[in-house]
């Protein structure tokens, strides 16, 4: 329980309009998107790497824990409260702190949302490539914690290769500044890799320099219907085994397809449609048609029903209707969510969802897979009922038996939600004691009193 | 020293003929491509993964101090042996062990050449974008270890963004294992870019799981002569602020075109020539006029003196004539080469190139300046006599002034050379007390006898 005396340290410091404690507020930020709630001891809203760096010093001398948020928007605990922590909510530092476009690069403070980043580079012909499907809400801090991507990253990467440096405040309240302003730069251990992607354990990250790319002039995008999954898999085997490397190849698996038939959202493909890509090029106007025609030639082999393609706005959004039916398709068929962010060598895709589909038979389970096949990365959602026992019993046999298979595949627990407190009994099947040790043993480095998010990221 | 108990045990896992201390061998292992020369007490070729293993826990029993070599290609004393240590050299483990079109991967031991990576790539249609000008004989663990880069840098990014996973071995003869093998993954610490870049000083990293790209179809190049520096390097700012990004921007100064005039590859540079930028585009060939037209209009301008284009590989590699005459060239106007990796921000080159000269012709230096301007990354050569006392004595004056600028225009002191013995001493001046101090505790960790390559990367 915080005391009185911790309180009072952070209202001096902040004050008293920053520092909630009231039943509401406390409410309010127990969650993120897992379906657990923690009531934390009180939300803090720092204004500014200042405001973060006190309180910061004041949690490490008052043993207090710290549990870091963004817009709470994330799908594995990652802002889920630790019992008896304080949350430090990033939503009031969302300042631009520099902008230059000459130098293609953009500073800001963590709690700036993603697709405001996006927009602002857009206004001087460039753009900021990762591109979550939260990019409306969710924050950059949040980004940075967990390495966010998205469809975009087949083609551009994801969040991490966009972070050229980063200013933070390490668990004992020390200042720090990782990585340089520059495209190149290798002076000193790369901090600021070590630090995006590490779920907020190791600091809390202030202000980001970030890295921005020309705009592409113009998008296409072909829907493209397959007879199976295994035959849409096949395919995106084939995209990505010739040179034109579109900016999404996205996935739907049969059980996708089904769930959004009742909103009409399907009513448009044709019968026996068991599988759909969604597949972007993007690029200078006068290189589209050569693109696509590239891609539709590798798209091209068994089961192939049909192919729209969309070279303008109001097509393109309607050809991704389907797609974005979705998210909110698939919460009607059971009123939870188990959400697995698995990465597998692209080859083994189809194997994989084979297997997922045998897995979900046989365990007489509801699974819904779709993602980024580019990449790799499929999400596959266990849709259950959690007041029934025995079908959680039987999902967690079956989640256990595919992230095995994701292992035994090549593959990783996660590509882009991260660890958080969700994944974390996974991680010692993924990595090594030694390597995992050593991982611990940088933690403590950063963090000497366990202060920053416990209980995320490593096993127990 | 090294004692006879410690050679006996390297000598017995390794077999004799792997384990040489005599004269010749210690002399040959002495120095990399810096002007010193240190003799190791004696030379290790381990053959595999597990040999390497077998020499640190041997090293760490033994108190015995390990300096990692490639092929001894670098500029900045990263392979030149520590007093009194033992050399590993990595030169007979150089196997593919895995080569993945299907996954775009490549697995390989670290002493493979750069180069041997690459034919391997196209012979699928793929190609390893990392192209440091030592290509044909640097080792891809040295690469690693500085996080290597070169001209394709501007538009594919450095060696860090090529590497999945590794394998490797701590200071105390953990083996571990970091990365996956696929494009996305955010399972735990990315120690793999922790690892990259950091100068063999936190593990002996002994194999790579390389990201591979789909081969550009087709090149053009174009060999653009400027009035002056300042009229190049503004080209360079509008190439930068356009959509096409070149696959190469290089840049020459004045004094480099001086240089090359007796070799007789200036002969064909129209007169008034005082800067040069080379320009290439790659990509699909009936795409690629369309990037060399959007690059020529962005590179016309003031001070623009001819543009010569060549499609064909015997046009290009007569363009390229004079950029590659330059490093040959360049040791002949003085015998010692003080050879600086520096890097600002791009909008700020004109100014930094003015300061150079500046500052070359107040100390009366011979200062040479080339390199990857698009990633405002400059070679900048001070070319001296070593016996020259005073010239000796105003080279460091030279040299303290470009660092400082360096920094204070927003710059990094190693763009893709890294910092090893010779830069060393300025660290201090770029990264702050308390993030330097994380990164010695984070060294601490991974090697806590301060065996690995030590002398290396941190100030005194």
């Amino acid at each position: 329980m915080l005391s009185e005396r911790t309180l009072v340290a952070f209202r001096s410091v902040l004050g008293a309009d920053r520092v909630f404690d009231d039943d509401a507020t406390r409410a309010l930020y127990a969650c993120d998107e897992t379906p657990r709630r923690i009531e934390p001891d009180a939300v803090l809203f720092p204004a500014s790497h200042d405001d973060v760096a006190a309180i910061a010093r004041i949690a490490f001398e008052h043993g207090t824990a710290l549990t870091l948020r963004g817009a709470g928007s994330g799908n594995v605990g990652g802002a889920l409260p630790a019992p008896g922590s304080v949350v430090v909510s990033f939503e009031c530092m969302r300042r631009v702190l520099e902008f230059d476009p000459d130098n293609r690069l953009i500073v800001v403070e963590a709690g700036i949302v993603t697709e405001e980043i996006d927009r602002i580079a857009r206004g001087a012909g460039l753009f900021y490539p990762p591109d979550p499907g939260s990019s409306a809400y969710c924050r950059i801090g949040g980004n940075l914690a967990m390495n966010a991507a998205g469809p975009r990253a087949v083609k551009y990467g994801v969040t991490r290769d966009y972070v050229l440096g980063l200013r933070g405040v390490t668990g004992n309240g020390q200042e720090i500044r990782t990585g340089c302003r520059t495209t190149k730069g290798v002076t000193g251990y790369d901090l600021t890799r070590l630090l995006v992607g590490s779920g907020g354990t190791l600091a809390l990250i202030t202000e980001a320099t970030l890295k921005l790319l020309p705009a592409p002039e113009a998008v296409a995008t072909l829907r493209v219907c397959f007879a199976s999954n295994r035959d849409a898999l096949d395919a995106v085997s084939r995209v990505m085994h010739q040179p034109v490397v579109p900016c999404a190849l996205e996935f739907m698996d049969q059980r996708a397809i089904d769930v959004i038939r009742p909103t009409g959202a399907a009513d448009d493909l044709p019968a026996g449609t068991r599988a759909l890509l969604m597949v972007e090029a993007d690029g200078a106007t006068e290189d589209l048609p050569r693109q696509i025609a590239a891609l539709q030639q590798a798209l091209d082999g068994a089961g192939l029903l049909e192919t729209k393609s969309g070279f303008e706005a109001e097509v393109i959004t309607q050809l991704w209707a389907a797609r974005k039916s979705l998210s909110h398709a698939v919460k009607r068929i059971a009123p939870l969510k188990i959400n697995e962010d698995l990465v597998v060598p692209v080859s083994q895709l189809a194997d994989f969802v084979d297997f997922i589909d045998h897995t979900a038979h046989t365990h007489r389970l509801a699974v819904v897979s779709f993602g980024h096949a580019g990449n790799g990365n499929l999400h596959v959602n266990l849709m259950v009922h959690p007041d029934d026992a025995d079908e959680m019993d039987r999902a967690h046999l079956a989640l256990d038996a595919i992230v095995l298979r994701t292992l035994a595949l090549g593959g990783t627990l996660s590509g882009e939600h991260g660890i958080g407190t969700e994944k974390r009994r996974f991680v010692d099947r993924e990595i090594d004691p030694a390597t995992l040790a050593l991982m611990r043993a940088i933690k403590q480095q950063f963090d000497p009193h366990g202060l920053l998010n416990p209980g995320k990221l490593f096993p127990d």
